[in-house]
């Protein structure tokens, strides 16, 4: 089994005096020296990045990083849309599988504030359907279908989803690395400006610049001098169609479904066991949508137990959600986002959360997202 | 060890009439019937491309294969620029070395010609310093700087490079999915335009459209039962600084040395048994720098051994070299490259290469190069 030992995040926000690759080297850096590694240790790296192509005409990363780390490693980019950096956590941990004794980086950035919205929103099509490109739907709009269906078929409204903005605002103004830090109350979120209805402002993650990376290893002499551990109990993939139209229901996010059983699966843990998770909530419903298809809520008590707000880091509940700020508060660089979710986990269940730290932490869950649910890691953790 | 048991190219060209996922299902069909085996025995895909997102604003590609495959498998795009087919192989053969009992399908594909030579020249840029790419250096420019090193410093001319184009050619006409089927004499390329002195037209690969797949798998059963099937020995990933500025020589590319010698150990076995190569001839210096880094030729002598030809299919040498007509003449629609070299050696060593069968071929090796050496995938199997 591989075990994460080594974090480090950027500042997420609007960082217009760095490059992707200032925000990379920043973080490989960083990485190197909480996980206390010479560069020569590290024997391969994963990058998950989505946009750096489209919108930076900046592809080939392997080799740029090449230069960065300035050894002759394998170099890998992976891309799954918003999901990148879970699949180069779940490629670099099944790398590991395949080879023992072996330690590795794995690295995710976006640099997605230097462009006007319409650049942005275009780029991020890109991980639509052509069709729903065409149609002019934005992945808010996408999202707001969802959520329409959800609170019509399960009787909620609007404040239903705005617990999610106020519970995430409320963790990310915990955490100095977040895009946002600044509380909101569910009266903001409700007042906030319609982005695609039923979804306003505060219940959408932002458009953010920044990066991420973890080490993970299976060498034992590595990992046992580590003085910051937890274990890898599992990581599992699944995709679905990439358009809403074709999907079974509306209701629910299946790649997250089915991922999410098999990871279970594989880690042999109970869902009562999880006491924090990092869960893909670009839009407040996603959230509800992830607990739901996790297993942690039945489908369609989402709506209510969330203004109960049992997912508070210091609930006492047993289960803590998006203690980073999440997607919404923490901001949402792409590609960093699924390595973040990672490292806050690595955080919590390490007791280095500081402020936000969740009492008697041991295991956590990430479930990072592609799309408008087209791909789907969930990645399982213990100390 | 995993097996590579059936493999499918659509015809590589300028192909106007089908998009991107036209020739990805093309692929997808074809090579599931050319293995007998159903959507449902896939158990993952690995699908390397490069330019999607920057030609088309298309990104996610995972999704948009599971809407094809019709299953909720893990599915991985993979980019590397011009060796992003080849990473995906080497990461679907370490997800077998992880996975026992698996069966992947391993994808490539790229659509290049429906834009104008300006967008895809800018787009292939991508893969290439920021530097150089200000400097306005192009990818023939780049190999050029490398051909001029090369020829100067062992005191050859542009007749030696000739040799490589002529003997493509021959190969690509024996080759009924090869982008030109036409042969070319050594006179025809000394005679054709330059694009960087001292590589002309008929130095370069083209810009073409096309995909490719194979199966491979590690499931005893499947391989068992498969009419066709060759052993992965090994495969390896080296990567170098991306500008040509920073490298140690001009005078060879050494991911491509570093990626050998390790394949040649992880294979044990020596140089002198394989009998057929499928080299990254993006540029005709390209394919000799490649054959003397690989270890077949002593470095400085390829220049003069090509005008030999012993690396035609049918010389009787023992190593026939890019028999499928290489990127010269097969094509080179990049994504989609790194597979077709995979698929050339299975067909080879199966007996199923028709006109340019390679007598007495038991053994092959693949060299996929991403950018202008910045990422190596050599590769190397049995029958």
């Amino acid at each position: 089994m591989s075990s994460v030992i080594g974090y480090y995040t950027t500042k997420f926000g609007e960082l217009w005096d760095k490059s992707l690759f200032d925000l990379v080297e920043e973080a490989i850096k960083g990485v190197l020296e909480n996980s206390r590694l010479e560069r020569r240790q590290i024997d391969a790296i994963f990058f998950g990045n989505m946009l750096a192509g489209v919108l930076e005409n900046n592809l080939h990363s392997p080799s740029r990083i090449a230069e960065i780390i300035g050894t002759n490693i394998p170099i890998f980019r992976v891309e799954a849309a918003c999901a990148s950096g879970g699949m180069a956590f779940h490629l670099a941990n099944n790398y590991l599988k395949a080879n023992p004794g072996k330690t590795v980086m794995v690295l995710g950035g976006e640099k997605m504030t230097d462009y006007s919205p319409e650049e942005t929103t275009e780029a991020l099509m890109s991980a639509s359907s052509g069709e729903e490109q065409e149609a002019g739907l934005t992945f808010p709009g996408l999202y707001a279908v969802m959520a329409n269906y959800y609170l019509e078929k399960y009787g909620y409204d609007e404040e239903n989803l705005a617990y999610i903005g106020y519970k995430n605002h409320l963790h990310g103004s915990l955490n100095d690395r977040a895009h946002f830090q600044k509380k909101v109350s569910v009266e903001d979120v409700l007042k906030s400006s319609y982005v695609a209805c039923p979804l306003k402002v505060l219940d959408c993650s932002p458009i953010s610049d920044g990066a991420a990376a973890v080490i993970i290893s299976n060498d034992k002499k590595i990992v046992g001098r580590s003085e910051k551990q937890i274990q890898i109990l599992a990581s599992e993939v699944a995709t679905d169609t990439i358009s809403l139209k074709t999907r079974k229901s509306l209701g629910e996010i299946l790649a997250t479904k089915i991922a999410g059983d098999k990871a279970f699966k594989e880690s042999k843990l109970n869902r009562k066991k999880i006491n924090v998770a990092e869960l893909h909530d670009c839009f407040s419903i996603a959230e509800i949508l992830a607990m739901e298809d996790l297993g942690f809520w039945e489908k369609g008590e989402g709506g209510r137990v969330v203004k109960t707000l049992v997912s508070l880091y210091d609930s006492g509940s047993g289960l803590a959600v998006n203690t980073s700020g999440g997607l919404k508060a923490a901001g949402h660089p792409v590609g960093a986002t699924g390595i973040k979710q990672i490292g806050e986990i690595f955080l919590q269940l390490t007791g280095q959360a500081g402020r936000r730290q969740v009492k008697k932490a041991r295991c956590g869950l990430t479930q990072n997202v592609g799309g408008s649910g087209g791909t789907a890691v969930v990645s399982i953790f213990a100390v």
